[in-house]
């Protein structure tokens, strides 16, 4: 085989056990005792650790032992806010206080109060505070994280939020993919005229986000208190006429039937759903639509119904899971807390709740030809662990076994 | 003033913001543009930083630079089971695919699962593995932990639980205080003699576990699975007269009388207190004992009625909060996820649960007169961190903003 020859490898990693994540004999796709070599950005071999290690020591290929830590395809934040300026730990202490959201917002809060503070803040400013956070992140070993715009609400900011996760990507060895996220809220400066706004997201601001390259999707809060199926769909349909790929914020504090118009535009992810309709259910089985799942902010909100896992488990639904992280109702710098919850609050197996964070991670943003599974020919992302089983990444609170992180080939510092 | 002369300082902390947790105008007894000055273990002087800097200038005393941060009160973690073999992932993973608690204990799960690989491992496996966990919370500027033993369910593992537990507190600089859990689960081979068990636990265990110094305090699980309200009296008693302070687990599962009997015993603390009548609420209050709420186990439980936190509140209670870490319910090593659950979860104010980790831990440990604010006289734990205000220490989920922690008077790196 052309692939044995080490000739062909950069290097090696010898001694692991692999989670692939690929389909197989057990959930988490395992091989022990195994190793995994690189070319490049890829994955050029996996195989039997006995077999690398005596190609390595023909070819003089470089070999790290792994010592039998485990090795995951790194981790993917699928959903997140990362950009944003100021936080909101004054309105956290305020509402437990006894103060309500209503009260907040009519003297500032919410949403409006990260927006005013991102419209603020200088390039420098927002990309520092969304490196550090995007370190936190890649310490737990995120190789991929999304990143929404959607705390400008105008042209400009919009489009300065997309270009500060452009720049983390360029940066940081994380990659980032973007996310034009138009309709997030309605901006007090357009609360009398909310067609004039959605008309100016879905066109101009789209139209030059586009045109810049800033963003590989659009996203869309579609629900009680953001925009209705109608502005959505007009949006999206934009979107779409451009180039972008979709996705949909749903049925996070109702149901309007966000999933099934998530379904019927061809979205990758609705993200979300605890509200959802069987209905829903059936909609984003069959449009093959991933259902991403944020117990973060499920647990900040103290919501009681979680997302119907069984139906969509049963339906053969994808499901993914991310961090939100965001300021308002999800300040979440821990993929692993996610994960935890995922499985404490929403009743994800542990493989469920890892194939979230990779494999179908990879899939809600377009990219699972690409990463997600440890797989010759993919991009060589992947983290090793001091675990003695996979579940482990889902238990324990607080505790983080990563102890490498490699980045298309190269391992390198997380922070 | 004497503490005013430099001479009588080893070094100080200069332009810092001082979150003493005193009683004061606010709830952080706040100190802005402060300093404070230690000598050998103990805190000399807490002052205005333009004042130390001249002091310490003119007598020559070096000078750390606080850049702005916070300085509080080491944090205390007044409960947890730090010290166990083995691990329980397996078992998370059967009750995630559906299987139920009774099931897993009767195929050997559970807490005899942790009992039998606890008295399997060896003083350096257990203490490795204790080690580890230490180091997560001192990485969230925890100074001191209370551990327990509770795992061995007989004389000479219990015994080598405490041993590992003050083996810890020599060889790291962060405080230990040991408690005997004598009274925690029935062992399997006194399933048919529950008297000898609690006879044996509450006689010659503890004779020779007060003989050989290792213990601080005893503790019991006094619930519906655990022990019955006679049989901890008989041995918190014994506890007592053998010189050692008490503590009770009470209403984690139901109201049993626990709460009452421990303000009864004069016991420092009641722990969980999820089921809890008026009348412990007032028996506590009387008494004086602190209520610990451990909300880690009460998510890992998936539990839905909280402690009554208004009402310990209202009546005086002296409220703290602790990670519980243990395998089996509180698989957490991070005080701060501990922190930001109190407040999700149970409606404590982010005051409180700082308060919960400082005043009122050091209160629940008996230590109050020695450390848990920042006071002239006080043991010098404390803990630096990059924040803008101190609620942040309970909003965010994975971030960790400690970037320095000492240890009686010394700075020393916590990993």
């Amino acid at each position: 085989m052309k692939e044995e020859r080490g000739s062909a490898w950069d290097r090696v990693w010898v001694g692991a056990n692999l989670a692939t994540m690929q389909p197989g004999t057990d959930p988490y796709g395992t091989r022990l005792d195994a190793a995994i070599a690189v070319r490049g950005e890829a994955i050029a071999w996996i195989g039997a650790s006995v077999d690398a290690a005596r190609i390595a020591a023909q070819d003089g290929v470089p070999v790290h032992d792994a010592s039998g830590r485990w090795i995951t395809p790194g981790l993917i934040d699928c959903h997140t806010h990362l950009v944003y300026g100021g936080n909101r730990v004054a309105e956290f202490e305020r509402r437990l206080r006894g103060e309500s959201y209503e009260d907040i917002a009519r003297t500032g809060g919410g949403i409006q109060s990260t927006v005013r503070a991102t419209r603020a803040a200088s390039h420098g400013e927002l990309y520092a505070g969304a490196a550090r956070r995007a370190a936190r992140l890649m310490a737990e070993g995120v190789t991929t994280i999304e990143i929404k715009s959607g705390y400008g609400l105008d042209g400009a900011t919009e489009r300065r939020l997309l270009e500060v996760a452009r720049s983390l990507g360029r940066e940081l060895p994380v990659s980032i993919r973007t996310t034009y996220l138009g309709l997030h809220a309605l901006p007090e400066e357009f609360a009398a005229d909310r067609r004039a706004y959605v008309e100016a997201a879905s066109g101009p601001w789209l139209d030059a986000i586009v045109g810049a390259g800033l963003a590989d999707a659009a996203d869309a809060f579609c629900d009680s208190i953001g925009f209705t199926v109608g502005e959505t769909e007009g949006y999206l349909g934009a979107a779409r006429r451009a180039g972008l790929a979709v996705r949909v914020h749903a049925g996070q504090l109702c149901d309007i039937g966000a999933a099934e118009l998530a379904a019927r535009c061809g979205a990758l992810s609705a993200d979300h759903l605890e509200y959802l309709s069987v209905a829903g259910v059936s909609a984003l089985a069959e449009a093959g639509t991933v259902a991403v799942l944020l117990p973060c902010a499920y647990f900040m909100l103290h919501q009681q119904d979680p997302p119907p896992v069984a139906a969509l488990r049963q339906a053969g639904v994808p499901i993914a899971v991310a961090t939100d992280c965001n300021p308002g109702t999800a300040p979440c710098t821990s993929i692993l807390i996610a994960l935890a919850m995922a499985c404490t609050l929403f009743g994800l197996r542990p493989e469920e709740a890892l194939q979230g964070a990779t494999v179908n991670a990879a899939r809600a943003l377009g990219l699972a030809g690409d990463r997600g599974t440890l797989e010759v020919g993919k991009r060589a992302d992947f983290a090793l662990w001091e675990i003695d089983r996979p579940a482990e990444l889902c238990y324990g609170l607080g505790a983080n076994p990563c102890v490498g992180v490699v980045y298309g080939g190269r391992e390198r510092a997380a922070v």
